[in-house]
């Protein structure tokens, strides 16, 4: 039902983004980068999560001979976050990372950002342009304050340096740790360029405050067909990161996945609704990839009825309850048989 | 920055809704109405939270009964959910509830229906017309599917009924389990309607699920300017509804509160961030009903300057760090001394 907006093209190694290419997941590693066994490690666990493009800070010379080791052992692309200095971007570029996050306006002499242009040319990597409230210069600050408007203005610099340099292989974020800010950025800016954008939330704070605030402001982007890859950004594991970016997409039908709905319960509810819930989760995570919808409900009279977009259901009370397939009921069982009869029906129901 | 949509005023209770009043917290007890002591005790856990209007099941004339011992114990409004029968909505107004959730559509009769909007009337109480994809009718169905047009057609029909006898005390919701359709769902009826509207996504799921799609859903049209009330469903502790409700509010900037905002660390960081952070969260917990903003960055180099926006912060590393107020360094401290400074400086910020 969404309708997304058609952005240029770029590959980030193997992986497409924009183009209508499916919306990747990103995350990035919190292990000192020069730490390469512990950097490899935080990477194949994100690669066993769901991450799809990974990102590692580059802030020295180490870290870019860290590169080295990192990269043979990986098996999503790597895109080198790097502050300012050339010499490090043009040393990530030759280790063979698969993308660049570099504001080319921070770069420096012309001379340089052509340097680092040519070689990400020559090796077909492309260019994240990142701008959030932070990367603002204090003239721009100065002329619009902290606003969509000057975090547009400052990544639109950014991007008409590339273009007068002939190079258009980027995408761009305008982040902001302010929802309300970050929405109305990403919606300015989607107007005025074709090029993919990078969608997320900075400093959005520990694992619940970014669930809430990455959620609406991805998700609202998402929903009006804005965004051609996220990082959800935690202050926690990375893995989180995952878990949340996958939910998000699973909720506006723009992953494929296991859904679980269910009734927050009322005082109708004649059954621990709760538990039941709870172990259905468990029981059905080796499905998590499997597209199907399951509910999950309290009530046996609206149960059925309420849940009739799922694809199979049961609905408990008083000692017995239903179990139903695409809101129609196909059997009645005791309660606590349940949880059972509705994990071999869909067990047998899956392709084996 | 939100411009919120102009509806029509009701009140349940003392609480405004709609007509540019705040957006209202809501929350359901999940105890039997019938279970006196248990559901008094879940209101008061729901007010201490910061629930504002209440919501019980009133399946039976024991839980009519029930209303009487209960309304006395408990501060906020109450509203009777009601299916179908229209004696237990004329038992509720009676025993004193502050509003009903029932469709005039399935009370029966035109008599039984003018009864009871004769009783509310009297009463002053609004009624919540709510619809979902489980009380669609089959014809609906049949000439629709379950679109969103389906059940803003139906959620019409509800409203017609209570216009036709001059009773415009209304809200409505039309929920869905599936994201995008309630978007536009509730887009759609915004349009078609001045009556306040209850927002929410049915069978959210657990908590976790639950945030995601609540905060996409309820959060997207709350900064749309959509929607005058609003309840989290949670298959789990109703309080949790309370906190994540609060949350979406405050990332928006509709409900005044203490927000943090953390960097979600990366290999530059060196300092142990994620503790810090956990620590930071539960020194402030007295304080989370002020209105400040409070970053806790990972990098001294860029931490004051992407925490422009923060009233407070501290940013770390190497064994020392900055705290900052409003973007401006103002002490350089141990990193051992960075918390106690920091709660110190907002304590003695924080008027006593």
């Amino acid at each position: 039902m969404i309708t997304r907006k058609k952005t240029s093209q770029i590959f980030v190694g193997k992986v497409a983004v924009g183009g209508n290419s499916p919306v990747s997941i990103q995350s990035m590693t919190n292990t000192p980068t020069t730490d390469i066994v512990a950097t490899i490690k935080q990477i194949q666990e994100l690669e066993s999560a769901g991450c799809e493009i990974v990102r590692c800070a580059i802030p020295d010379t180490e870290s870019v001979l860290a590169l080295y080791k990192i990269l043979p052992e990986i098996h999503i692309p790597l895109i080198a976050d790097i502050h300012f200095d050339y010499k490090l971007a043009l040393g990530a570029i030759k280790a063979g990372v698969d993308g660049l996050r570099i504001n080319p306006g921070n770069i420096g002499s012309k001379d340089k950002v052509q340097e680092v242009v040519a070689a990400a040319r020559d090796k077909k990597i492309p260019i994240r342009i990142g701008v959030n409230a932070g990367s603002l210069s204090k003239k721009t600050i100065m002329k619009y304050g902290v606003t969509p408007q000057a975090i547009v203005e400052s990544a639109l610099v950014h991007v008409s340096i590339l273009e007068n340099l002939g190079y258009y292989e980027m995408k761009i974020s305008v982040k902001s740790s302010d929802v309300v800010t970050m929405l109305e950025s990403y919606r300015m800016l989607s107007k005025k360029v074709v090029y993919p954008l990078h969608l997320g939330i900075t400093e959005a704070g520990t694992r619940f405050s970014s669930t809430v605030k990455s959620s609406l402001g991805i998700g609202a982007l998402l929903a009006e067909g804005i965004g051609d890859t996220i990082r959800v950004s935690v202050t926690g594991n990375p893995i989180d990161e995952i878990s949340i970016a996958k939910e998000i997409q699973k909720s506006l039908g723009l992953r494929k996945g296991l859904q679980i709905i269910s009734c927050p319960t009322c005082g109708r509810t004649s059954i621990d609704l709760i538990t039941l819930t709870e172990q259905v989760e468990k029981a059905l995570l080796p499905y998590s990839d499997y597209d199907i919808k399951v509910a999950v409900m309290g009530c046996v009279v609206n149960g059925p009825g309420e849940a009739r977009e799922a694809d199979f259901g049961i609905a408990g009370g008083n000692g017995e309850g239903l179990i139903f397939k695409k809101g129609e009921i196909i059997g009645k069982v005791p309660e606590k048989m349940l949880l059972t009869e509705l994990i071999k029906l869909i067990e047998n129901y899956l392709p084996q």
